[in-house]
């Protein structure tokens, strides 16, 4: 069946071109999805960034802004993604001593197509933020295992990675 | 100095307050930047892919627009960023058998500043656009190890990130 | 609750987070907003402006353009706005002589959240709009009194700035 | 009735103001329209493009994704256009020997306007993407004929243009 | 040599990957494009868009507009077009009775590379905009023979499209 | 002289119709503008403003990301803008007590054109964010007294707004 794509890959036709996969008989539910990565860096590194938490520079809240921002973004950057009308973004760090920050994005919907894509984008665009805004002091930071930690909504159920639970947000 | 920010940190003034810094005295040098990163797998999925590439479901030739194009979006992904007249963009996989796909960008311009950010930025948004296409088969790839290899041009000279060379692209 | 947000902010969580506030549980309504500003310029450009309106060098052509658009992008230029899929735009002027142009925007939507940010958006990007063409010959214009005049749509029902109708368009 | 717009012409009020005009009261339907152009060019041309397809220089691979992004794009392109949700976005190339490439999209929605603007952007577009990766052999390529080939769903019923078929995508 | 790319197709490598090819050694020289391209319609639409533009429902004013904006989005919507920051950007409309309305767009930049594509996007853009003000009144018409006219400035000196004059903007 | 457009608006040509002014011959010069503006509201949103400052809930750093980020996107709001490539940008907020936020903007450039609409959206976005952040508590603050305040650099030389003096950034 066309809808079920080239071998499984859905955002492929059967002859193997590209597509953005037709939802249209999709039910609109609520939808739910959240995103983990993180940020490895030297420990002076981010004793600024905690520091300047708490006092004045505030890295993390710039880093929050732009994943927020860039939730809404998803649908224009990566070519197969639907545009979605996101109902809720959140996003949230923790501090990891002595080396990483890590991220964590929580995306809703109510609509047709899962939010996974948005709660990843969320995550990636708040790490290169941090990378960004500390690249002056530490070059060889990395933006590490991103990846979906929980999913719900539509007709393939409940996702939850294992041994990997979302923090409390 | 104001310029030198808060603690280090450019994109912050002396008070602390977020900015776009200042490089209007930077003078215009060519600059170039490497970026690479990986998307980790199920080695089913990476058969697929591979597959798709010699024959049609081109998942890495979408994902090569993808990138290219965020490259272009950079300025207005990350706050802080300036925007950049790039001059050449190319993004290239590695098949890194069995479980995951490669991904290195070099960015050119002819600027006042670096262009780390377009690199890193290509980078992770080819991965994201992997990810989207092979979702539907494997919701547990990670995008990961993504960071800075190389980058010339501008004040602060080349800096090449130990035992981690680009490959010829 | 933390829906209510930080201390009646609903922009911010309990822990004073920003993020975009949850509306998945809101109602589709039809949603009516309507905003209004001024452009206080000097009387030699307003006559500008009203005899391009009759002849050719439409100002406010433009400007009409301009608002409408900018309508569109309110959910890319305000961080915690919501994307909203408007299903009305209406941008309208009048020429209040010797030296102003009043600007009225009228926004619409079928969906879970106001378009106040639509309407005021429009009119502020109207205005800038009349700035910029002008601004060869008055650099001193201001743009001013921009505000919500009319609300209607949703739980908190309908809002009428008091001694401040709407006119009709 | 206002609605009607200026002469028939909807997108103008009674006035003759530009307008997005209201839809709030349409019936969510699900909506396809399908468009078609084509790029002509030297014959030579056509010939780098399709042993590009069977070997390496994806040329209608790279438009294919940018005509589907762009449909994406309408709503911010298109200044009375209405932004959309799309549900389902397919571009199509078919060889023409000896001297042209015909572009046809398909779009689908569930909302409360047509889609033909999207799927005549997305062949837009994709065209000009031919262009540009040509350009460099062929300056003289031309866009052609790019027209609504079919529409159905919404008040308007179904639209077939006469003696001009869809083909099977 | 790399830069010549795949057969003469400066978008792809020498191994037929997608690029966005390298401009930095190009000069910055004043570089003008010109494209031109109609819109095809009924005698009765045509007559509509005349009359509304000595009146009021300027369909011509709105799509210049449309035309000039799309010109500085060119780099967002062609995937391998370099971001230029245009110096100058003209649209013009002639109207050809007793069926069509021709386009014509004229764009400059002081820049490494040309503004073919923005030209062409800024007449493609202004062609859409007609139809989609017109289309309740007319579904076929069509836009077409969407070319370049002239062309100037860079290594490959000058372009003049044989018999194919551009008019005076 | 076509140049100085109809009438002194320079963005509109000799025969009154709208365009991007050519610069293509102009100086790249470096070039700032400062604006200011003011959101007037109840005594209590501003004081939950500043009491959210200094503890958590940080409106003034949300939005001035939000201005910076919008100078970025001038160019693409203001329909006869030159995009341009910003080297500096800076919002910063003064408390008016009891009842008023004062904004001001400060935009710097290396180019051929002024920054005076940078400055002036930057302004007028982070008005509007303050707006969307608190309008759940007061409905009825006002964005006002948006203008330049100071210009440099380029052929008119320097501008001062009288008794209007930009405060240190």
């Amino acid at each position: 069946m066309a809808d079920e794509g080239y071998q499984g890959l859905t955002h492929f036709d059967e002859k193997g071109a590209a597509r953005m996969v037709d939802i249209s008989d999709k039910n609109d539910t609520v939808r739910v999805a959240i995103a983990r990565g993180e940020v490895i860096m030297r420990p002076g590194t981010l004793e600024l960034i905690v520091g300047g938490r708490v006092a004045k520079g505030d890295v993390l809240g710039v880093a929050r802004v732009a994943g927020i921002m860039a939730a809404k973004e998803t649908g224009r950057l990566v070519p197969m993604a639907h545009p979605i009308t996101l109902t809720g973004v959140n996003v949230d760090f923790r501090i990891n001593e002595p080396d990483r920050v890590e991220i964590q994005a929580r995306v809703r919907t109510t609509g047709k197509t899962g939010v996974e894509m948005e709660a990843l984008t969320a995550v990636t665009v708040a790490g290169l933020t941090i990378y960004d805004m500390c690249k002056a002091v530490d070059r060889e930071m990395e933006l590490g295992r991103v990846r979906l930690i929980y999913k719900t909504g539509g007709k393939s159920g409940t996702f939850q990675r294992e041994d990997d639970e979302p923090w409390d947000m």
